[in-house]
């Protein structure tokens, strides 16, 4: 995994994957009290930074086994993001899910042009139903973010933070962070990109693998995987190729309260008209909320929306 | 009015004057059964288009006038247009709004930096107030439309769609439309950067004085002012300078009603991510619900965000 990856995958991604903007508002920095500049990956394809890992990874494949078509687990933003970036490639794309997850999420799937196959978490063995489909069709896995390929697409968003910044000399970029995927390819960019930018993870209160794995030095897991409405970036624990760029690279992590997130998100509204979700706007929430968490007189910081729930929303706006 | 005056206001606007994206998204194009482009202005610095045309004005004053400052009637998104772009200049607005406009437009605007001067609907005349204000400081009237540096401001969305959209030759531009000067600034930038590309005001039934103008071939009033949720584009009537620039350029407008504001609001959360008030979501709402309305294989809508009331907000994510 290096910068010549994330560049490969930049060069992929010209005039498919969108360039988002860095948006500010007087409106945030006054919450913030210092400059915030906002990199708005809900205005990506499939409204979450997932299709920038997710074109990558479908446009690295060699032709012939792309045609066969590519499989993913996942109910959420990456199911998303591979199934549109399949799509696009004209490929087919299957997609494992719970045949409990949200309605809303099988059908903005499938809107995305993916095959979904629903299994029992009861009674089925997903991992058996993804191997069985890939060697009958051929299909090619793409795993969340503990993958080369979908790690570089992430990094994209990190090569043009660099660009949009440029006047910045020295900033914290705080980066929602589930497996660390995209927190892991930013850092790489801006290493080479930016050196004075610092990519930092935020993680929901109670699933800051993540933060406790930088401070611990090793690999730690989190208790529970369910209970946050920060449910996009909550997973089991840091990735096998993750968390050496991580603990390399980045400061420490920093955890915050889901209350904090839907007041994020309720600003993200008010003053930027970007639509977040949860786990989306826990970089933006450490920004306003935890202030002495971050240095210097200016902070980036990485904001996704994704599948968000009206009911969530509409509480977070009446906050 | 012309096209180098919009040339001109785009030289100025450079590195102030944010470069707002021209998104699509599959979920979007399903509703209007073609392709849809919807420039994002709901992204530009105080969430709307009247930026652009506040800058510009701002901007255009020589630098002694300038100084003294200037001076808005508006209760809405041209006043804090005009008092975000004054207080980037570094000098002094004074917006005039009836003492009982919403607290949270008299705040909002305040938080742009301008001073608010309230007066008495009932019992007070505003030009008078506005009147001595400005001979008593110096300062210069910035009108909301009938402007042509406001008007060449709001062009300035027009060349970034003739450069964006370059690959399609033929289609309509819909533009969300009050007094003119958005839709008019975009249909001059259109006739010579694009001339495949034509402007089309929309407008909320009812207060549809646009599109029945250009029908009549003269100047026709609305019979009221008040009763629409799109009240950011309710006005009384075209302009002096904008109407015969939409009368030579524009196709004939379309009128939608509330309700259809209503759902391309929730559309644009949905699939954009995007936070639009009604009155910047009708020219979306035609796309998605009127495509009789509409000719072509792709169409690009003009989409603004401004004042977005919380209640009408979820309202319409509800829908």
């Amino acid at each position: 995994m290096n910068i010549d990856m994330i560049r490969a995958a930049e060069a992929r991604a010209k005039g498919h994957v969108r360039e988002t903007p860095l948006l500010w508002a007087p409106g945030i920095d006054k919450i913030a009290g210092r400059r915030v500049f906002v990199k708005a990956e809900c205005l990506q394809l499939t409204g979450s930074f997932k299709f920038r890992g997710g074109w990558s990874a479908v446009s690295a494949l060699d032709p012939d086994t792309r045609a066969r078509g590519v499989i993913a687990f996942s109910s959420g933003n990456h199911a998303q993001g591979v199934g549109l970036a399949a799509r696009m490639h004209g490929v087919p794309a299957v997609i494992i899910m719970p045949r409990d997850a949200p309605k809303a999420k099988i059908d903005g799937t499938r809107a995305f042009g993916a095959e979904v196959v629903l299994y029992d978490r009861e009674t089925e063995d997903r991992d058996a139903i993804g191997a069985a489909l890939s060697a009958e069709r051929g299909l090619t896995l793409i795993k969340p973010y503990d993958d080369a390929q979908v790690i570089a697409g992430q990094g994209t968003a990190g090569l043009e933070i660099a660009a949009q910044a440029a006047g910045i000399t020295s900033a914290d970029v705080l980066v929602c962070c589930g497996g660390g995927g995209l927190t892991s390819g930013i850092a790489l960019a801006l290493e080479a990109n930016a050196p004075g930018l610092r990519a930092r993870p935020v993680e929901p209160e109670g699933f800051d693998d993540v933060t406790r794995s930088l401070a611990a030095g090793r690999i730690v897991r989190n208790s529970r995987l369910s209970g946050s409405i920060c449910d996009a970036i909550v997973t089991p624990q840091p990735g096998e190729i993750t968390f050496p760029i991580l603990s390399r690279l980045c400061g420490s992590g920093i955890a915050v309260p889901d209350g904090d997130c839907l007041h994020a998100m309720a600003a993200a509204f008010r003053h930027l008209k970007i639509v977040l979700e949860p786990g989306g706007a826990v970089a933006l929430a450490a920004a306003l909320y935890h202030p002495k968490a971050v240095e210097g007189d200016a902070v980036i910081v990485v904001a996704s929306g994704g599948n968000v729930d009206p009911e969530i929303f509409q509480r977070a706006v009446r906050t």
